[in-house]
């Protein structure tokens, strides 16, 4: 059961990511700054090349005042 | 805005996946092999002391059989 490095999830997670960010009006930049990380790992994370952690994907959410498991919510049967 | 390391965050991930993990009928044991991790990342995952990555929470979600949305949703108020 090798699905640790899951591709499909992490490029699910930064497409949800880009899209609740522009809902609210965040260029990456302003992000980056708001939670205190380069502005090179909220684009990477949005490639989904980036396996970010909880704790930051936590942040994101505080930033975005968005609940963090709408981060979370994607169509699950379209990735397994 | 430094609340990147949250340890609330933390604390209710791990509660969630304990229980989560519980009502499925899964040892931890079980889950650390079914997702070829060791049974201690599971444990300190558990007691909110590992800040685990989005893919390894994805993993936990497969494994357990639940949308992994559900591994973050918890109270949103009690945690801010």
């Amino acid at each position: 059961m090798e699905y640790l490095k899951d591709k499909a999830l992490l490029e699910a997670f930064g497409n949800n990511l880009r899209r609740l960010r522009k809902e609210k009006g965040f260029t990456q930049e302003k992000l980056a700054f708001e939670i205190g990380i380069e502005i090179s790992q909220i684009s990477r994370i949005e490639r989904g090349i980036l396996n970010t952690s909880v704790s930051t994907a936590n942040a994101i959410s505080k930033a975005l005042k968005v609940p963090i498991r709408e981060l979370f919510d994607f169509d699950r049967d379209r990735l397994s």
